[in-house]
């Protein structure tokens, strides 16, 4: 583990979000050349970060339109001048569509919703209806996380796609899932088949659109897991990755990065310690109590490593436990004095940010930086 | 339960925090009549609300002072008015020091600071030398948690209570403890006899303070388990609970209070729904993923019940898992709509209004109101 890659920044107060620039560039460009070298769209799920900045840097490698979770978060990015937005996320209250809606004519944005249910139909017709506006819809399939979607074989594909004819303000704009359930995966073969499975269930519901009269349905898969293990991409005209940006531990437990790779730390000072644990200033209201993603992952809350002179000689230190403001690292054999600030990296990078309303950027070719949380607390 | 006694605030976008101010207050006047009872001060913790108003309402309940966590916080309580606060957090950065002492002056608040370690003394003094003001220190002890805090039979307290000794601008103010290990309890036996333990040892190191000089130090003991369960409070000058003024499951778990007691939840919309679960718009970036308070707890994510009509009806149902804007909740036998709300209750209240840049009241004697977490991302 390259650990003296990591730089600390000595005038941030303690506890702060690090963002490897480095890093973050590099897994910037293997999502781009994923998409490329397959031959389909990237739109990068910006939940992950919630940063206009870091968006821009997306746009510059390779991303053809955001991904967005709640309607107040896709208008932070569509003000902030992103022309193609799609909202992933089944919105069944027509007030929440019409103000997305009238922020993206402001705008000049498009925006594209899904829906699982004949409420989430009905919403965005009303919505399109009141706005005289043509609403681009995709479906959203359940590929096995059994979260939102319907499945590819179920009547109720067949139900959605007949409603849509009903209502002329919406419009067919393919299919989309999310196999989240990958992340339950014990390794890199369980990982594949959560990807060819997805693939194989998001063709067999194209060919029943196909039968509905709705030729040629564009497929969208998500997840960083999935996206980032896939030999192939066969039948896929889009991934919409999110986490990828900075990794975390959660990345590394199913392989699909490194230590190494991991672009995001939080900054921490020990201050306290006593036989079993260094107490660090960093508890859940900065690293979250999040072992993994859709409550997947294991024991411990992060991985802590020393900055500064100590890095080169500890060895690296699970999180064992967390308070609110208070960090549980295990001490073992070592011996750093209070006042050493650790780097901790976390289970879930997403939630993270999320807690944050800036975060700094280390950037080896020129100084320190900020960028602003601009869509932090947009939960609506 | 009594399901019926929370109402919605259908004005308000979910998900959103809602207060029931009926429960709130009553959870103050509990506290309030447990502090005038034994004839000791009441010295809240605002790290669960983060709310000015808030701990206005405290101080019309009794409390003299408040407690804080963080020197940013704590400033947003000095500078709203606040006039004796103590910081129990061990500060080891002079900095920090420096600029809540600058607040606190042109406020004219006093603030007591904690030291568990020669760094975190040395930090105060600095501040004091340099601020030319003298700071009351109290020394923390550990009484079982094994976070902060030095033995109460430990060389290491008698090193501090010497250390004091050369510093002209520390002032001795006194011996604190968190029974933070009483949340690991399995039943009130237990939390009787962490607090008994508290007790006896917050005891033993007065008695060695009165030998090193420093006779009367008064004690400060803290948590809500261990507040609420106590039979007796000799010995105790000052209590410090903070998450009593809402509760949580974490809290009915531990037997100190009821479901009806607990005057904090997340309002949701059910977005989608499969066979088994509800899906609900509140995942880990409104819920959060703690189970409970440093890092105790069981399985699931809160406790949700049906707002409106479906109150009445409806059984409660578990929170199962976490995405990061998606709830699962298990749907055993009932039928609710897409578009239903539910209000959930959640394992830990103090880091979900965390997430929250304001939380919605609901009155019975007055319309709704919005109030500020003004100290929501003073982490530093």
């Amino acid at each position: 583990m390259n650990r003296m890659d990591w730089v600390d920044l000595p005038d941030l107060k303690t506890p702060f979000v690090l963002i490897h620039k480095g890093r973050l560039l590099e897994n910037l460009r293997r999502a781009a050349a994923i998409a490329e070298g397959a031959g389909i769209r990237l739109r990068p799920h910006v939940k992950t970060h919630k940063s206009v900045e870091l968006a821009r840097l997306q746009q510059a490698h390779g991303a053809a339109g955001l991904t967005a979770s709640k309607p107040s978060e896709a208008e932070v990015f569509v003000r902030a001048g992103f022309k193609d937005i799609l909202l992933a996320y089944p919105v069944v209250d027509p007030e929440r569509v019409m103000s997305l809606l009238q922020a993206a004519d402001r705008a000049g944005a498009s925006v594209t919703f899904i829906a699982d249910s004949m409420e989430g139909i009905a919403a965005l017709a009303r919505a399109g209806e009141r706005f005289n506006r043509i609403i681009p819809v995709q479906f959203k399939i359940d590929v096995g996380l059994h979260r939102c979607g319907v499945a590819a074989d179920s009547p109720a594909l067949e139900r959605l796609a007949l409603s849509l004819r009903e209502h002329a303000f919406l419009t067919f704009a393919g299919l989309l899932s999310h196999a989240g359930h990958a992340y339950a995966a014990k390794d890199r073969e369980q990982l594949l088949e959560v990807s060819r499975s997805e693939q194989r269930q998001m063709a067999f519901a194209k060919d029943r659109l196909a039968k509905l009269g709705y030729p040629d349905a564009t497929i969208s898969v998500g997840s960083t897991p999935t996206v980032f293990t896939s030999e192939s991409f066969v039948g896929i005209d889009e991934i919409r990755p999110g986490n990828y940006v900075f990794f975390d531990l959660t990345a590394v437990r199913l392989g699909v990065a490194s230590v190494d790779d991991i672009a995001l730390g939080v900054v921490t000072t020990i201050v306290s310690a006593n036989d079993q644990f260094y107490i660090v200033d960093s508890g859940s209201k900065a690293l979250t109590s999040d072992l993994g993603a859709h409550s997947s992952g294991g024991a411990g809350f992060g991985l802590a490593l020393p900055l500064g002179d100590n890095g080169a000689k500890s060895e690296t230190l699970p999180v064992v436990r967390l308070s609110e403001e208070h960090g549980f690292i295990e001490r073992r054999e070592s011996r750093l004095p209070i006042g050493t600030r650790m780097l901790v990296l976390p289970n879930h990078a997403c939630p993270v940010v999320n807690l944050f309303d800036s975060v700094a950027i280390h950037d080896s070719d020129g100084g320190p930086d900020l960028w602003s949380v601009n869509a932090r607390g947009k939960v609506v």
